[in-house]
């Protein structure tokens, strides 16, 4: 029956389908978001299963044999316009990638995961590894057999990485962190042996009110669209959304360091301005979501680095900050605050790390999670690698597991595969942010007064307007005439730290 | 093949399908909720679609053949246990109830709903009925059609009253309200003739947040518990829950009105009392549901009225207001205090009436309802009878189409026989308040004191711990030892106001 309709009748009922779909998982964002937000403590459990239902009704809907059926009729049809293809295309994909699991092994995987999860909580309270360990040991058997399952080319590793990177490989990475490897090494051992910046004045007594007006101040200037989104408090900051013009930043405020809010604000307001600049037409489909998880994090990294974190964007902040805590700042001048959020060293905890140490605690896990699936590692072994790299790559001691390999939530997600994510946002940040200066003058002469609207401009007409069009790199490559060149990423930083470090 | 599986198998298969959808239901009240609360303006059509799709969802999942078949296999069964037996039964009155609508039916009305709610939101920007008039005449026969394929006993108009309360008829409301209508008249014609109490000190300048936190201590004090739920602000008050455990009211502000903040905090926490005190085991079956809208309205009426506008509770909870408003309140004594706010006359607004008055609101919309259901009034008539009524019951002139009959959504959403539950609520919410009094001697010497803790339980204990077990009347009957007796609301009524106006 399926073969006798009209093209545009069978679109419709795919398009139709998959806004469906995208209500469904939109609902999801939402009762996630609350239960970070607002969600009184003993809802927490109705809540779970409110999400479980949802997320096992969204999954139904789209593996369905029928929704198979009619993609790949419609893949066949030689008469769909141009956007419709690229929809049709990318939605095969998603399907068969998500078909290649049996409803019992993706019902084993969430049981596991949700075990995990509490395990983890566990774990870091009783700040713990072993208590963690049998399920995650379970967890990444079952991350085994996915890659099994799913199918690969050269290593097991590489069909994690599809997962939030398409294409994106063991060889790609493993030539990107080779690159990176030297250069940041020596730029780290470098600034050891100069005269340390002093940051003190970050800390200190920065009242929550004063601090949240602050941030909104910032995000609001940045061009985050207020009557498309808003902004509450979590205990981890995150950007979700239910769609694009219902678009959700959290922050924490922590009042003796000021560092938290405002760098957080930026970062996910950065994520937030990707979502908002979607195109509203393609809701539910491809061409409506964001291209992959670097892309975003580049999103991310470019307004909390090269705008966030640079001299001229501060030129303008830094007499409003002054007056917003006069007490904190009067006596600090705007090139001592400039070094102070630049500060760069060694530490424990990702998170709170600096742009340029950051990468040797994305490389760690890296270098972990591949050795873990292609079993050259095995989990019991987790806590003596993290203190082996952690002295080898930062000359840093891991006192604990909590400050160590029990630190990030991703695993305990089931999420093998993301972290990589992480530093190619920084790198593709670098890329972006430096064409875009080439080519549009007035974005240096806006930081300082303080605005970024060409910025924000040329991010919409280069990267956000595709959606899910192009790859990374095909987006890369058409933004900025090349393929990732991590040159761009070391030059950046490289000028950076010399002038903050005076080499 | 549902035949050869057992009943406890059966059960299962219900209990978890029902909780399912639950599940969906209770997604939507976060949708819902948030819509009224947090969500940007922007989001509004998105979040309309994804409601549509959440709530499509969940009825297809309940009416669908194959829950039927469960349920009437369930029926005959005759093994199940007392509950298990009362869940199926009521399940399979709603199905009967809900697959009596083609799904062509059910969208048709669902069209109409969404068009009319707008062009009444229209109508009521341009004060104009005229606006409405064409969608509400086309949702009104609708409704007749509605009325047609639900089938009725004696009067079309009793197949609407019981989508809100089960059993209620015309004959029932008929009666209720020739018994009160007499001597509500007359005690309002008495009040007329007496010295009219004075209220003014309710309006001044009441700042919002010293508001806010003495509307959060009277909730609180009432025992609603913040672990299991929240307060928020929208425009209209309302309580909604994604769960027991997840109880959420709402509330406005009014800088220069005390009255609006304070009744509408402790009428809605009543709603939410209730709904903590149904049966965490029962989610999402009929035992976990509330009763009726009669007996949700009882709880918010008793707590608003027989506690909130009580002589005694203020006795406790007066001097703290005047600590929190010394200005507005330091010269008015708790005596005129009292008075004040159980002010009573005629006026045009429903929901700004007082307990007497409030109920000729009610009965000018029962017959007006009826009329139009029965086709004894035609639509475009609406204005020239409420202007007629306002006149003869109220002795109020209607001054215009928005602070007349476009005042209530209700009929914009469709709600045909909702608003007869106001009054029932009203009436029973005396009668179980004398019941309780009477039985519980600690409750008056405790409201004394601010506190309602026997109040509370003996709530929990009569109502709440019974969800849907039993109607309206049932209810009334096992609590109070007899059915709906309206003379316990005209005692308390008469008796209240004859000491307020002296007479």
């Amino acid at each position: 029956m399926i073969l006798t309709k009209s093209s545009k009748e069978l679109y419709t009922e795919y398009a139709s389908r998959m806004r469906k779909i995208a209500d469904i998982k939109n609902s999801i964002a939402l009762l996630e978001w609350d239960q970070e937000t607002y969600l009184p403590v003993k809802g927490a459990s109705f809540r779970g299963q409110q999400i479980a239902t949802l997320s096992e009704l969204a999954h139904e809907w789209f593996t369905t044999g029928s929704v198979g059926d009619l993609l790949r009729t419609l893949k066949d049809r030689d008469d769909l316009q141009e956007d419709e293809k690229k929809n049709v295309e990318k939605s095969l994909e998603d399907y068969n990638k998500q078909t290649k699991f049996s409803p019992g092994f993706v019902r084993l995987l969430s049981e596991t995961v949700s075990r995990s999860f509490h395990s983890w909580i566990r774990a870091r309270a009783s700040n713990s590894f072993a208590v963690f360990e049998e399920d995650l040991r379970q967890l990444v058997e079952l991350k085994k057999q996915e890659t099994e399952l799913a199918g690969y080319k050269d290593h097991p590793y590489n069909a994690l990485l599809d997962n939030f990177e398409k294409g994106c490989t063991v060889g790609l990475l493993d030539k990107i962190f080779d690159e990176v490897r030297g250069p940041l090494k020596e730029l780290l051992e470098q600034i050891r042996t100069r005269q340390q910046v002093d940051d003190s004045f970050l800390k200190g007594n920065f009242p929550k009110q004063q601090q949240w007006n602050f941030g909104m101040e910032l995000i609001k200037e940045m061009g985050f669209d207020f009557q498309a989104g808003r902004q509450d408090i979590s205990e981890h900051p995150f950007t979700t959304n239910t769609s694009r013009n219902d678009v959700r930043l959290t922050t924490r405020i922590d009042e003796h360091d000021f560092s938290n809010m405002t760098w957080s604000c930026i970062h996910e307001a950065g994520h937030g301005l990707y979502e908002q600049g979607l195109p509203e037409a393609y809701y539910g489909l491809p061409l409506g979501e964001y291209a992959s998880l670097s892309i975003h994090e580049s999103q991310s990294r470019l307004w909390e680095n090269s705008v966030g974190r640079s001299y001229a964007w501060w030129q303008h902040w830094y007499p409003r900050l002054q007056r917003a805590f006069p007490s904190q700042f009067q006596q600090v001048s705007v090139e001592q605050f400039y070094k102070g959020i630049n500060k760069a060293g060694a530490s424990l905890i990702r998170t709170e790390a600096d742009e340029l140490s950051y990468h040797f605690h994305v490389m760690i896990r890296y270098e972990l999670e591949k050795g873990l699936i292609e079993g050259s590692i095995s989990v019991k072994d987790i806590p003596a690698y993290w203190k082996e790299q952690y002295a080898n790559y930062l000359g840093v001691e891991v006192p604990d597991d909590k400050r160590g390999c029990l630190q990030d939530v991703h695993w305990s997600h089931g999420s093998f595969g993301y972290f990589p994510t992480y530093s190619l946002g920084s790198f593709y940040a670098a890329q972006l942010f430096a064409t875009a200066e080439k080519q549009e003058g007035s974005i240096a002469t806006e930081l300082l007064e303080g605005k970024a609207t060409t910025l924000l401009a040329w991010l919409r007409q280069q990267i956000h307007q595709y959606g899910r069009r192009y790859t990374s790199e095909e987006l890369c490559l058409k933004a900025t005439g090349e393929t990732l060149n991590i040159q761009h990423f070391l030059t950046y930083l490289i000028d950076k730290y010399k002038k903050i470090y005076i080499f």
